[in-house]
């Protein structure tokens, strides 16, 4: 089996990594295998995929906050499976970019620096990934590391979209609507353009356990429902997305509460577990009789299709609505429900092709298209990243 | 000149208390004059209207907490001009019932203080009107005195869309969307029902310097933007509408900002003020060459747009548009701006009815309508007062 140089991607979230290990094949990164430790279990444990083959595996290393254990003991598994020798990059998904990284960049001191310079921003999720990086620039001195911003893909939004109704110092600064899941938005718009081109001005539903709604108009991001943080827009697994800001005014003030705990509140008790008491998960959600289940599905439809309204304003128009990731891909009741809230704008669903997940689920007669797409976000990481390494 | 009982309302702002004389004509008031003092003014100024009459003065009075000087001598001044001694009842404008107050209630210590135990959710708004009615109470005890309640008209929406998406006991403990401009909206839904049958769903666009949006499906109320508190929603003059939770968090969090100044940030410096920088005024920015000014008039019309997008998915259509309130009612600009970003729903604007403020503004091949209704609050604290009387 001739080897490749190999180059692999981390995609870094607040209780797993996922490892994307890519053959580079000239200009093309071709994934050839997964890995994912999930920091949740104790031990850590390993789960590795290579084509059909598929291995779990717990690891022996402490967390530590520098990761050097863990990241030597994954590098080790991986080795019996992949020629790590033959590493050549590692690229990385950054979530924020701020105003500065528009694209992805080479990662050295400096760009590092600016990177973790935007943690503010982004408190929760940035350091995740820096955490990588510079576990990586410590063992594995030879990889070149590259970043991939979530932000990215949205700064083709018009100023005007981006501004919240605040005093423009406060834009001026930093606060505005960034928009993020860029990378899915990138995958995604690559694939509708290539298979469905008529659909024009299109919103994209990026539903995982974060999730949001993107606007596209050829390929182009126009709007985004999750703007300046990860709360907003609208509802997900434990945040409540669109919030008056009243309430946090309300807790704040005439509760007293502290701070980190209307954080924890909105971060970790809000969306679906919180108006369903039950669950975080949809799957839980779908097939659990109690009324309160039932509302949560019933919310996040109702503000999936208001979102989508809105967005159609933006855009001055909507031919296809677009869902992906985990729950977009697989959950036939959510799209179902989320379309049924779009009659009037002449969408109707195939119920057989929705629920068989197929590219298209919308009937020959709807006025617009609906559509199922698996997200990528590490192929495009790996592209960005082989990109990068083409332009030396 | 038969001298009818008189009815007067009370309709208590920030900043001006607007009062409404009305005459009791069977089971009609009708208006017969008004009145507002502007507290803003030193020292107070009381206008005053009868028919085409006006009259402007100043009032010697000085504001206290609990307003005695100021309402005697406003009674004073209004008995030169209207037979004050036939007065019967006072109608206000409450901006907070609560779930507890869903109609119009006849006013005594127990309803007092069951309205301001609400304070908490409306702690800027809710006490104004309750010091004219302590005040009223103690001076003319001869006075019937009724509350009506901005909140009341949207008891009829359904718990899905009050609901945010936060932990369902904070729902029960009142944290929720209630929707305010009430009182306009259900003036309203009766003009339009008259003159507009066909309009069945509805948005109805309150653009005051407080500005909301209401949906509403055979003149019920179905959603409206203003939600749990009077910051959400769409720009206002000095508030933000709709924000991304996480800009308080950063506010509190990374720049160690007192609650006290993200409030004053938030009711008063936000809005087309924050964004323009020179007003808070659609009128002075519609006139302001600057790209400021343009700036915000943009922001204000992309997002009512937007959110006029939304109920549209809460109605499930959309029939007609209706612009109301002091922007509403006068501002072909701001109409045709928001009408533009709904071209793609069929609506076209007749450009001579827009400038002259006509009922209709949509053309006669719009796909939908377009409506201009001039609102009057006090006819609606006055009508609901009067159904109080005449129940006993």
């Amino acid at each position: 089996m001739p080897s490749n140089d190999l180059l692999l991607t981390f995609n870094a979230g607040s209780s797993t990594v996922k490892i994307g290990i890519f053959a580079m094949e000239g200009a093309k990164a071709r994934r050839i295998g997964k890995g994912v430790i999930d920091f949740r279990a104790k031990p850590l444990s390993l789960g590795l995929s290579r084509g059909p083959q598929t291995f779990d595996m717990p690891l022996k290393a402490e967390v530590t906050e520098d990761l050097h254990d863990v990241i030597d003991e994954t590098f080790a598994r991986l080795a019996d499976h992949f020629d790590m020798a033959a590493s050549r990059a590692a690229g990385h998904r950054v979530v924020h970019g701020g105003d500065r990284f528009t694209k992805a960049i080479a990662l050295d001191a400096a760009s590092i620096g600016a990177i973790d310079a935007l943690t503010p921003l982004a408190p929760l999720h940035q350091p995740q990934a820096l955490r990588f990086v510079r576990a990586l620039a410590h063992l594995k001195p030879h990889l070149v590391q590259t970043a991939s911003f979530d932000t990215a893909f949205h700064a083709t939004q018009d100023d005007l979209v981006r501004r919240l109704a605040i005093p423009r110092s406060l834009h001026d600064e930093g606060i505005k609507r960034y928009g993020f899941h860029g990378l899915s938005y990138k995958f995604i718009a690559g694939e509708l353009t290539r298979k469905a081109p008529q659909a024009a001005k299109a919103v994209v539903a990026h539903l995982g356990s974060g999730a949001s709604l993107c606007a596209l108009e050829g390929g182009i991001s126009r709007d985004c429902s999750m703007g300046f943080s990860t709360l907003d827009g609208i509802p997900m697994a434990t945040r409540p997305g669109w919030l008056d800001p009243g309430v946090i005014l309300y807790l704040a003030g005439e509760r007293k509460q502290p701070l980190g705990e209307i954080e924890d509140l909105l971060y970790r008790r809000s969306g679906l577990l919180g108006v369903s008491g039950i669950s975080a998960d949809t799957r839980d959600l779908l097939k659990d009789g109690r009324p309160e289940a039932r509302q949560a599905i019933d919310l996040l439809t109702l503000r999936i299709a208001g979102e989508i309204g809105r967005m159609a304003a933006t855009l001055g128009g909507l031919d296809a609505v677009v869902f992906t990731a985990g729950i977009g891909e697989n959950q036939p009741g959510i799209r179902a429900g989320v379309a049924k809230h779009l009659a009037w704008l002449g969408l109707s669903i195939d119920e057989r092709a929705n629920t068989a997940n197929d590219f298209t689920i919308s009937t020959g007669q709807s006025r617009m298209t609906a559509h199922v797409i698996a997200t990528d976000e590490e192929q495009v990481i790996a592209d960005e990243a082989l990109s990068l390494l083409a332009a030396g």
